[in-house]
């Protein structure tokens, strides 16, 4: 097998067997491969794409490139959830104890936030001695004793996804629904859960910025799980705007923490609900939505969901304090309202741009090098079709420089617009 | 300016601009740029094409990456002519003496051989003594001297041509009009000429395999030529069947001088006279065809470019007796004649087999690093069309292995057709 022929095939749009995407993905993974041929392969699928076939033989191929996550110790079916990324989208930490507490085992690998969008692992790492890295041991012993662990990504898991994802980022070949799936499916499988719950998001600060698209990968990545025998959930969800009202690490840690309480981001805790009842759903646990839905919402009303966010977070060595009081996590030294000076409707919050400022505050990395400031983000007033009385903050700003504080400040004031009339709320699931 | 983005651009559809194309080829040629985003740029363009502009722009860009010949010395307008490659295609050892004959500067630099087809570098080579690496100052004064000289392609000439080419080779990007147009423009240009006639092949044996394409890489590389002030005419020729009669350096270099002799391939002199035609007129030395082909067949007839041919070798050090005693050419020590056993019409001669064949003789190159024998190869007994009549041969076979020589003959049988009734002879020149 030659890799020229296998570049000239898909070139010419024709079908890659599994037999030669393996010895692609095999090859390159030990440095086989030049990857001047694996650029061009990979720019000949961006433009002829792949079949749902193909792409579920490439998702295996990179899945087992690398460890495969053994969680057969775990009792019960493990159910893992992924969200394509997206702003104020703290899902994840509200999510996992939610169904932790109603009985569904949560082992989760998560990632770092890159460019407009936020990580789990950083958002966790704003609490103030949480461990993000974990031996695999101590994952499930946790996982076991608890019904929750949250770690980053080893790095043994899909390591050719690794390898070329990187090559992807330098060469315009991201873009490409099937390389995504496929870059998803993999972590996902080798991640070692068995059955799987997505959040495509859609919109201005989602990677996929329309519905058609959404739809395109959504559906592929559902074949892919249910091709290799992983019972496998999706949703389209609205990333035009800001999931939450919170967009920075701490200040999302304490969003997550309100919406457990049973206060917070209405949006936030609907999209929660949504892939709640699927995971429960997925489990097992239960057979309906209804009841999963009296499930969640007795976890919430009960307390033993933030209970088990606290248990959670001590078992990691976090100070599970946090959860009573707030101020525990890193504090920005600036703090400054633009507030409304009259009654007004939010008409657009537009996603990337909210995420961008957050980032350039210091919540975000350019750069994958970069270093996060923990303490500083935007908390927003309201969501686009929220009334803002006279007075009440449209956003707040929390900096750690007067110059960035300021820079925010009339950014957020170029690119929220308000209207005087009504507006109306946009859908936020689609699917 | 960030190659991402170019290659983004390039993906999307875009039109680079002059700026961007210049910032690539220096980038590359520097070894700046890696070859991984090269690579995934080619394959851009192998989907998205080029507009004529644009490979204008990558034409000179690659020509001015190197040395640009300055042919300034050389009295007269000096006409270049370029093949884009076939079998038993030895234009250039006859129109160089002929057209030099006619007081057209020739100031040639030629190729090697790959693959299938043959180079005019090693067929020179052939010749006992025969000098192909001259000297920048040798060459020129040569031309002032004797009117003529070809030399191998030196290494400064357009390197970031031969760095692209070398990635294209092991990318599956080498078949796009206007990167193979931009290639073959870029070396002209380098090489110095005032004008260029081209001989665009068309065919088996051909980069082209029809004719649809044959005319667009051919209306492309005169547009460029033009554009770039290069009075530039081309020629659509046929190389579904070998040009002349020998396949193999010394049976090309025996044809060559029958056919300057006024016997040989009747096809391969057409050639000849029709690229002829255009050399002088592109050279301002005649104003008509009939005064061109006039001052053609005078200079053959007379038997001034024969003299012309010797002053040519005896410049470079060869042994101009050869044009009086082929014999003196290397000689294959196993000759066997494929005989006819009754009057038969030739109805194929496939180039592409008959070239491979040839190569695997020994008279080409698998590979670049291999070395050929000069000596073997096959000569025709006819072309498609033509009757051999009982006991003459089909083709004969020089080798100097046994082995072979009996697996030529046998593949040979195997690919020529032969038919009891007439055989229409096919076009020779389409445009």
């Amino acid at each position: 097998m030659r890799m020229y022929d296998l570049i000239m095939k898909k070139r010419d749009g024709g079908i890659l067997s599994k037999e030669e995407i393996n010895f692609i993905i095999s090859s390159y993974t030990k440095d086989y491969l030049p990857d001047y041929q694996m650029s061009a392969l990979l720019m000949a699928i961006y433009f002829n794409g792949m079949s749902p076939g193909e792409t579920a033989d490439l998702t295996m191929a990179m899945a087992y490139s690398g460890e495969i996550m053994d969680l057969s110790n775990i009792k019960g079916i493990k159910v893992d959830k992924h969200s394509t990324g997206g702003v104020a989208d703290t899902t994840t930490l509200v999510l996992a104890p939610l169904v932790a507490a109603c009985g569904v085992p949560v082992a989760k690998m998560s990632g770092r936030g890159l460019g407009h969008t936020g990580g789990t692992i950083d958002k966790l790492e704003s609490i103030p001695g949480m461990r993000v890295e974990l031996s695999k041991e101590e994952f499930i012993n946790n996982i076991n004793k608890y019904g929750i662990a949250v770690m980053g990504q080893s790095g043994n898991i899909a390591p050719a996804d690794k390898k070329i994802y990187a090559l992807r980022d330098v060469t315009a070949t991201v873009d490409s629904i099937p390389l995504i799936a496929s870059s998803i499916m993999s972590k996902k499988i080798a991640a070692g859960a068995d059955g799987i719950v997505l959040d495509v998001k859609v919109g201005r600060g989602a990677f996929m910025k329309d519905l058609d698209s959404a739809k395109k990968l959504s559906n592929l990545m559902v074949d892919i799980g249910n091709l290799v025998g992983k019972k496998t959930i999706a949703h389209i969800t609205n990333m035009d705007q800001p999931l939450g009202l919170a967009i920075g690490n701490s200040l999302e840690v304490a969003e997550a923490i309100e919406v457990l309480k049973g206060h917070g981001s209405k949006d936030l805790l609907e999209v929660c609900m949504t892939l709640g009842i699927d995971m429960l759903k997925v489990a097992g646990i239960v057979k309906n939505d209804d009841k999963a839905k009296e499930m969640l919402n007795n976890a919430l009303k009960s307390g033993i969901a933030l209970k088990k966010f606290k248990e959670f977070i001590k078992a990691q060595g976090g100070d599970e304090r946090v959860v009573d009081d707030i101020t525990l996590l890193p504090q920005a030294k600036f703090v400054e309202e633009w507030t409304a000076d009259k009654e007004v409707y939010i008409k657009d919050l537009p996603a990337f741009e909210l995420g961008l400022i957050a980032m350039k505050l210091g919540a975000g990395r350019e750069r994958k090098e970069d270093v996060i400031d923990l303490s500083v983000g935007i908390m927003l007033g309201g969501k686009t079709g929220d009334v803002i009385k006279k007075g009440y903050p449209i956003a707040t700003v929390y900096a750690n420089n007067k110059g960035r504080l300021d820079w925010a400040i009339e950014n957020l004031k170029r690119c929220i617009v308000l209207s005087d009339e009504f507006v109306e709320r946009p859908s936020l699931i689609y699917t």
